[in-house]
């Protein structure tokens, strides 16, 4: 198995030095300046530097930074038609593989059942809901084939839940390194399919495993669900 | 044991009517025009006529409506001068020992653990949080000893959950009857303490239990708790 | 849409009154002697008779009993090859999902990841595990592609996990109508798929859609998966 | 604040590191050969010996070693009546409030509600139930008045759940580091109350205060709930 060398982005920031450790101690990585593939993880307004190095270099990039702004998705695009981009909300696998099957869910249940998506994360986690909650309200819809309508921060009187919405909630506190659940709720009977996370070494693997995907990748977008199906 | 006679403010309301169907299954109640213990499921605006109801009878009165406006207390509390008067944002049973466990581990824990309380019930219920999370929140703070400061409804960039806060989070889906979680999240471990209600006949059959311990009290302010203390 | 006629094998057993009841309150269903569908949620032991009864008949049988004796097995292949068999150990229409993306997880995940099964049922259920839980073990295994090596009723000291068993565990109290949690456990990371069940009558609504789908069905075996491919 | 000193009986296990560790990033403790307080986290068979270590130097003991066998009570009987010796199950503070937490809802919620124990661990843990889940069932019918009628390893056909009885199921995979659920099961609702660990520290950290509870007690039997009443 060929070795595969990571450039990261914001090598200090915490997940920079995560992906270091677990990358020190997994076979077949190592961190190098000039890397085969670029890391991302750093905060929403350096987007545009991490593309632009990684076009430059010619080189793959994934890209775990959350929360990003609303010209992302077309600075994405343009990157992706010259160099592989990995764009991902959360890049543990377990998560990877709840997308897929929140939205083959959204799909057999249909709009008569509710959908509400809970998430908890650490008292200093600054942004509500987390991308990855929003991540898997996206693929419920699109398991629906229905538009997103999203019901966030609910708080009042004389509210009335909307036919088709998804709703969100965000839970604060401790040291709790992420938990999602996706809450399909019918009449009398309720799905809800979870994700807990015990630490954050889980995104650090998971983000070894989407570079070993993505080295020598051609040009293009690419998710964690093609990551998974490479395994 | 003596029959209580139960008169009922809102009969045709579905908790009126779940408290005439409890009542018909339970030894020892029955409906009245003119009872021992008025019970107002209503409305909020609905208040004022139902204590004056219970003050002119000059018989007891349980009030289990939630979403009450900000001249309640006042309005409870001179009517509580002359009747005895028993406020409960829930009659059940489980509920009113689950306040007191959340005031006592508020005291044991103090303000290092961070305080969230999460609720779901059913697609309907057009108030959030539900009262039964607010007094939930009211028996945090005042095991803690400091007032309430509540976080509700998060959403956005840019959040920084503030010290000593309780964080409200609302799910509507479903037809589920009521759930809570008062989460208790410290340094790497987590406190949780939940209510769930299977079916709305828990809560007729905790006002019946309300109602056969108000009847014949004298007048003042009593709550769900003293009914436990008193089974 | 032609009305359904249907025969209860056991028309005064909870499931057969819930089941009368649900025909009674949805359109395109009637009770009748004769009927176009026979169910049978009655009691291990009866598997013979109502097979039998279905057979002479010619009519499609649904059998939704559970901790059915080692020779149910040939007694419905049998019966297969002349008449339309559908067993389910759980006709709601939200565990024939969860089914399907218990089996899609154990494909993904594969034997790194430890599975354990956990149900609550109320206090009067007399078997252990669940039939449901031990529908959800096998389809866990077959997304595997391996045979199921159950691990029930952990109990002792120097015990140890073994690799690729699938852990069973069951609670019981009070009135719960049913809860199944399949943990896929691996390395800091769970994924968690649940169901809850609110009331009973979800499994006799999905009898219900049940039985629409076997009326005039040839001879074979099925199961709730193809009738939520129907909807 | 005086500075404690820890003697570890087993510093080279898992839980001996982890509090050299946690001592380190903590002002006001230091690891010594012979220091003011010993903590026993070996093996039951040690037992003995950990005792004599402690009563031969005449310094405090803590015993956080789980499974111990049937003698163990007379062994900590006889040593704590020349030092002090402190047993616990589990050293983390959420736990110790919960053990006071359960035996008030027993006291609170009588013997009709059901009481069921869950715990999940990782897959190398090699006793079931945990030590921390029999002491929870304790604290449970300490708080009734009645004697504990064990229900364990649930398995097979025609059970029955004996009136009063405590139910215990054990749940084993990943590497979860301990998560404990005691569920009050009544007519149409529950109680539940559960802890969750993220981390072994906790336990390294809950053992420094105990520790620090420990330092110049005089003889006697402590609990972890001594030492929570002392912050």
């Amino acid at each position: 198995m060929a070795t595969v060398r990571i450039s990261l982005f914001a090598p200090n920031g915490r997940m920079g030095q995560a992906i270091a450790a677990a990358a020190a101690e997994t076979r077949g990585f190592e961190i190098a300046d000039d890397g085969d593939v670029l890391i991302d993880f750093s905060a929403p307004d350096a987007l545009g530097a991490s593309l632009s190095k990684a076009v430059e270099a010619g080189i793959p990039i994934l890209i775990g930074t959350t929360g990003l702004g609303p010209d992302a998705d077309r600075l994405i695009a343009d990157a992706s038609k010259k160099i592989a981009v990995l764009r991902a909300a959360n890049t543990s696998l377990g998560v990877a593989v709840l997308l897929d099957l929140v939205e083959r869910a959204g799909k057999a249940l249909g709009p008569d059942w509710d959908i509400e998506i809970v998430e908890m994360h650490h008292r200093m986690k600054a942004d509500a809901p987390s991308g990855t909650a929003l991540a898997l309200g996206e693929a419920a819809v699109k398991g629906r084939g229905t538009p997103l309508n999203a019901e966030r921060g609910r708080d009042g009187t004389g509210l009335k839940r909307q036919e088709g919405a998804i709703g969100f909630a965000s839970i604060r506190g401790g040291t709790v390194a992420g938990e999602h659940d996706v809450i399909f709720a019918g009449a009398d009977e309720r799905l809800i399919l979870s994700h807990r996370a015990e630490s954050r070494m889980i995104f650090a693997r998971g983000a070894l495993a989407a570079a070993r995907f993505l080295a020598g990748k051609p040009a293009g977008l690419y998710s964690m669900r093609d990551v998974i199906q490479s395994l």
